[in-house]
């Protein structure tokens, strides 16, 4: 047996293109964690009409499981609640709980120290509004999630708030909710798996997966997806359970062919293997093109304060100069743009912050700032470290400004732990 | 008349939530500059089935428009073309033009000097396959786009390539494509205008709209949409072209309601902002929680180095001390996340890159880190200025570390923002 699920993302902006869509995302990927199959995400504005539409579709079309984001907040045009129990024809009424629970949960806040105003006492009945025979979820903000079994044909239907937060915080419940969990009881036994590559071409690739369907006698029950992200190469794999065994060969076909390149065949990111590599040593960086993208990537985990020294942005030549301590007459001869430049900034990076290793960053982002024979995309990097000579490496990279610094980020960071992966 | 359209976003690596689709977005909101009203967006993974069934949901919704993004590769799962053609039952042929061109651009890599490989000729063969009677659009990488015009009840179909460069490179000349001219013939004159708050609630704002309801004669012919998004609060409006005057009204009336926090009335970004009060000003900054966040985003900005000197991540506070100058014995006495530390960094950030402002950030982002009386999300922040005596700032924001480390790198440009603006 297997299930299949559809999204439905609603808010206008979304569909406007004025923001980006977390959810559909992650909760696509939470429902593959589980072995149901995302068929269809669609996207809706504020619109009941539209809606209902999409809904039906997705009903038509099979799905087990339709999961809504969005809509549940207290204003007019919040409306998912009311078009979903439209659509399963089942009529609302007023969870007294739920009244109790969005009320204390508001006067937790400490802004109504007195009665509740009639306006938020409003907002928390039309909150607290429950299809008939559904299951309301606890809010993780004020507004409750909803379980709807799937009846008459139609699909189990998860009905979660839009702010991130509170989806997330709010799926563990979402997963146990008797409609949703009778669901992913009936999902397949598929597992997923990645592997992530640096350095690999997806034509190389491709050319070792001809040669894969050629010598593993079960590949035709792996699907094998493959996606260029941020300058790496995601191979990703899904499986029946019992073919693990095959996963496995292909596993060991692409790391003999790439042994470099392959450099997470478990599918652990980058920056979690940096994090690992960088225990007991400290890390500094020395940006220019970069602007402290390298050193905001570094700090984005929870925990890095005991590795990360810190960095400098030495965006301007003086910064270079007087921060880092790079020879001036270093930048008129050859330029800031150039390996012994990076080489000077890693170094100044090491001496000002006392840090074991620092990289530097020095390129030419664009759109403009080309000059002969370093066009828009040449980027130098510099490695220092300890005990070591520094090492320097010129770039070129494809596309647009935020392109080329994303690209030079996700280099340097590989640098990093090629350099730790040698020491 | 109005003109309606639907967005197909093809790719398995988008649909499981493994890569967040920039298209979609984009193509909205082009959409909507022309007045083209976007009814739904869906995605689907590489089954041609699921494609054909939201093809023809969006057909059977009587949308005038379908633009079908990705799937147009030159590997066996890219097949938006061949599925496209099926739905609308047009045979696919060789368009012998296109053969000619996309071969010419990859002889124009160079990688190939002699007579291109088998391999590369089957994959230009395959991309240069057309419906019949659709129109080829050149190609911005080597797939071409196709433009069908509608017919048999079916909508125009605008098939464009899914690398978002290629795409938006392409965006041009299929708008002038004749099936898709045709549909921008027939779009409403519609406007779209917007602006943005700082430090405003979605309450007060809603209670301000309310208001206008009331004061404003013909405030019904006004779709307003408020959308918070990294910590600044949105104020989308779509209106009949004739109906430019009430806007007006409710744009002066939001603006007499919250003079302070209406910081863009005409919708130009924070960024937009900063860069032209920065013209003429140098600045830098100092970051501990942001750990580089606001160096990166002000140099995301093409000719930034006009006004961006660098900027110090002290996140380890031996480069608070020793590089920035902050005093030791302050650190030890009021902690790291104090504003008198917050002012020693944005002064050691001025004095040792000779910035005319600095603006520093240090705070706790969580998960861990909290101490009593600074919760997770407490943020110092200061700002210096020449000539003027540096002022510091509190604030607490919610959520996880992300979103503290955004919500702080915003709330940092809007106090430089502020600066500038009083100076």
């Amino acid at each position: 047996m297997s299930a299949r699920a559809g999204i439905v993302v609603t808010g206008t902006e979304v569909l406007n293109g004025e923001i980006a869509d977390q959810n559909g995302p992650w909760v696509a990927a939470r429902l593959l964690e589980r072995s149901v199959d995302v068929a269809h995400t669609t996207i809706c504005g504020d619109r009941p009409a539209d809606m209902t539409a999409q809904l039906r579709f997705l009903a038509d079309h099979g799905v087990d499981l339709i999961v809504t984001t969005g809509g549940l907040g207290p204003t007019a045009d919040d409306l998912t609640v009311a078009t979903v129990a439209d659509f399963c024809d089942r009529p609302l009424h007023t969870d007294a709980a739920l009244l109790d629970e969005i009320a204390a949960i508001i006067r937790g806040w400490g802004r109504y120290p007195d009665e509740l105003p009639a306006s938020v006492t409003a907002s928390i009945a039309k909150q607290a509004l429950v299809p008939d025979g559904a299951q309301p979820i606890s809010p993780t903000g004020t507004a409750p999630g909803l379980a709807i079994p799937a009846a008459d044909g139609r699909p189990a239907i998860l009905i979660l708030p839009g702010p991130p937060r509170e989806l997330q915080g709010m799926w563990p419940d979402a997963l146990t909710a008797a409609p949703i969990a009778a669901v992913l009881a009936r999902a397949d036994d598929l597992e997923h798996q990645r592997m992530r590559a640096f350095g690999l071409s997806e034509a190389d690739l491709a050319h070792t997966l001809q040669r894969a369907e050629l010598t593993l006698a079960r590949f035709s029950t792996l699907e094998v997806t493959t996606c260029i992200r941020g300058g790496e190469l995601d191979i990703s794999t899904r499986f029946p359970r019992a073919e693990e065994h095959t996963y496995l060969e292909l596993k060991q076909l692409l790391q003999q062919a790439h042994p470099r390149e392959v450099f997470s065949p478990d599918g652990t990111t980058l920056d979690d293997l940096l994090a690992e590599a960088l225990a007991g040593t400290t890390i500094a960086t020395a940006e220019s093109c970069t602007g402290g993208m390298v050193a905001a990537r570094l700090t984005n985990r929870p925990g890095s304060s005991s590795y990360v020294l810190g960095g400098i942005v030495s965006y301007a030549n003086s910064v270079k100069t007087g921060v880092l301590g790079v020879p001036a007459a270093l930048i008129d001869e050859l330029g800031a743009v150039s390996e012994p430049v990076a080489a000077a900034m890693a170094d100044g990076a090491r001496r000002v912050t006392g840090a074991d290793i620092a990289v530097s960053t020095s390129g030419i982002a664009g759109p403009g700032g080309a000059v002969a024979g370093k066009p828009v995309g040449t980027v130098c990097f510099g490695l220092a470290m300890a005990g070591r000579e520094t090492t320097t490496v010129t770039r070129r990279f494809p596309g647009d400004r935020a392109l080329v610094r994303t690209l030079s980020t996700t280099f340097a960071l590989h640098l990093v732990r090629q350099a730790l992966a040698a020491a």
